[in-house]
């Protein structure tokens, strides 16, 4: 996993979510697709998705839950689970987890 | 003020401050010069410069003091300040604060 994205267009504006436990900033590719960089801080919090979603651990380490399972997974640096759309995911963060979510 | 930055390299891991309250991401331009992205949560910080930096103000307000400055100015969107580098300002925030840092 490269630590940058190349030749992209950054949106200014942050995107802020769960009263800052969550912060990231969209980035759109030259052929329209979007991902966004993001940092989620200690806690546990349930993200709805509307697009299904690939979340890429880039540094750190968290425990998923998908919406209608049982299990909690752990990912860690470089790796990364895919969430279906309209569903809904548990994340829990004991450490500031640096990630990059996919769309589309 | 353009909302976007474009063609440029994003650094994927981010740059987290003071607990978190305040969080950027690198911006790399094709000519090699550098911002980061960031956002500052309400509180009350006090940031030291290595390099020059010019501060720009995407959203929210701020009020800000310079070292060796007893006046606190305050700037809101589209406003920007400059403070010198090896020196340090104090910078107070009441709701969220997005904004772009240009180092050099």
């Amino acid at each position: 996993m490269s630590a940058q994205f190349d030749q992209v267009s950054v949106v200014k504006k942050s995107n802020v979510y769960f009263d800052g436990k969550c912060v990231s900033h969209n980035i759109i590719f030259a052929d329209g697709s979007k991902k966004s960089v993001g940092v989620i801080f200690p806690s546990t919090l349930k993200f709805n998705t509307g697009a299904p979603e690939i979340m890429e651990v880039v540094s750190g380490v968290c425990k998923v839950r998908l919406a209608g399972e049982e299990e909690w997974k752990t990912y860690a640096a470089g790796d990364q689970f895919s969430i279906v759309g309209d569903s809904s995911f548990d994340i829990e963060t004991v450490e500031t987890l640096d990630y990059v979510c996919s769309f589309g």
